[in-house]
């Protein structure tokens, strides 16, 4: 699968909607053999105009939360709605893992037999920009297979909800009221980036804690000033369960993508994502030609201890890495 | 001042407390002289083993919340009780005003003539970086002049909060209960950051408000897992007017710096500074170097607009710029 006929084959299967093609797409897509990773880009090229018509939708919870309840629930709503809708995922930890431990057909069983579904699990990556570039790309592809909403997962671990948020519309986080009267905390960062807070598990004698916690998620919303003058978070409460708050769910997000789009907000939002990725890409691959560099590679860990007991200012370390670099200005 | 002794006697005046010498070696940090930069670069050596001792203060708050009388009014406080307090400043705004509206003398009139206080302005630059860069080095010369509490103050622009908590031990939020009955909104970002709220003007007609405040501000912080789990941010009512709370808000700043120290936490704390520090700069550093690259200056432009129009994956351009700057691994 080098030659341009292939890609080109490929690309119109893919356009059509066959399964097969998308997932021999995908897998291009994660393979990390040189000549896969031009002909993925060659793919990606060609299928870019057909790119970027679905609702992009993210959404974030700590195990436990009943996230995967919740979108094969909402999953399920929206196909018999008429939707396509695919399921990706961003592990950080499915690099350790080999594996990962989202996505996953089994936690799913209603989606993944669902013939207007097509679930994919975390890709494996050594860093999560490089899974998040696959899961990124394996976006463009389902939307040019057809797909108009994209799902894309996270577990609550590191810049993980960061780096989704950076990729789809609009962001949500799973919530659950919690047992006892303790209030799930919610993890810093992700506050700041949730266009919506959804409490799940809002049924049987869990309700009244549920629309406790809407309150006073929303009290502490109120205190800040939204990211997005356009939009001001929402907190919702919802069932997975018994099926209940997923029509006003999917209601909240309709909105915020109406509202961004009359504005014109939802395509600057999207090229701005673009313009930020292509710099976190180079960020990563300039970072790791730092270190892979020969006279570098050595020299490097003896410079970050310098700098990590302070016997050397950050300064003088980076100034001597740019020399080596041979990038002096 | 390029040679060695010059360094060396520069450095000693500095460790004895000369008010000339500190202005002199701060001159030289805030140069762009590469021949200054070096000196600059070589004096911070000297002088690093003198360095860490004072107690790093980050403030940050809206033009209008009372940050100079705040900080004029502890920075008297400290004096008297016979510290020594530098006041620095990182102003995003500097590089475009060229002169720098914070640190500014004329603002705290009463510790700009205090023999044991020390403000600097905050230097000019072209990026947020490169001012923030030579506030932290600035704050090391001080910490070797002696100066027990360096206060880092900041507006609240950009990232420049982010990036002043980023070389603090302790940081500090000031808000104002505001007029009306509208709760002034924490920018967002700054809460997750914040070890401590502090609502200023807590008094006369706005001590209900202030109050009110508080209690709002303690309810938001309570629904977050604090960022470190030795401590939960507080919300502190002052009165920079009638100097009161400053007492306490000095306990809170002596309280975390125990709890911090005794788990060993404050010391790791500085290190990964450093160490984030150096990446920091280096990011910098390579993008510049990018942005400068004979072969790329002209290309990246175009690069950009492709990506941010959709023609263009993010990957296609960053495999082609990584080719250009011939750091292909």
């Amino acid at each position: 699968m080098t030659s341009d006929d292939d890609t080109r084959q490929l690309a119109d299967e893919v356009k059509v909607g066959s399964r097969a093609a998308l997932g021999r797409a995908i897998t291009l897509i994660e393979s990390k053999r040189p000549d896969h990773e031009a002909a993925a880009q060659a793919l990606l090229h060609t299928l870019l105009p057909d790119t970027g018509s679905a609702v992009r939708l993210g959404m974030t919870g700590m195990p436990g939360a009943g996230k995967s309840t919740l979108i094969e629930a909402l999953g399920s709503k929206l196909t018999s709605d008429g939707h396509k809708v695919a399921v990706l995922a961003v592990d950080p930890t499915s690099q350790r893992t080999g594996g990962s431990i989202l996505g996953d057909k089994t936690r799913m069983t209603k989606l993944a037999i669902n013939e207007n579904a097509f679930i994919r699990p975390s890709p494996a990556g050594t860093t999560l920009g490089g899974v998040a570039r696959r899961t990124r790309e394996t976006m463009l592809i389902c939307e040019a297979a057809g797909y108009d909403v994209v799902i894309v997962e996270t577990v609550g671990i590191g810049q993980s909800e960061t780096t989704v948020a950076a990729m789809v519309d609009f962001f949500a986080v799973v919530q659950v009221a919690g047992a006892g009267d303790e209030l799930q905390g919610i993890k810093k960062g992700v506050l700041e980036i949730a266009d919506l807070i959804i409490v799940n598990k809002a049924d049987g004698d869990n309700l009244k804690r549920a629309q406790q916690a809407v309150a006073e998620y929303r009290a502490a919303l109120n205190i800040l000033t939204p990211a997005d003058p356009l939009w001001q978070p929402q907190v919702l409460a919802v069932s997975a369960l018994y099926d209940t708050g997923l029509d006003e769910l999917w209601k909240i997000v309709g909105r915020h993508g109406r509202i961004m789009r009359d504005a014109g907000a939802l395509a600057e939002k999207r090229r701005e994502q673009q313009v930020g990725w292509m710099w976190a890409l180079l960020e990563d691959r300039l970072k790791l030609a730092v270190s892979r560099h020969p006279l570098l590679a050595s020299r490097l860990p003896a410079l970050e201890v310098a700098v990590r007991e302070g016997t050397m200012t950050p300064t003088a370390a980076v100034n001597e890495i740019i020399r080596e670099l041979g990038l002096q200005k």
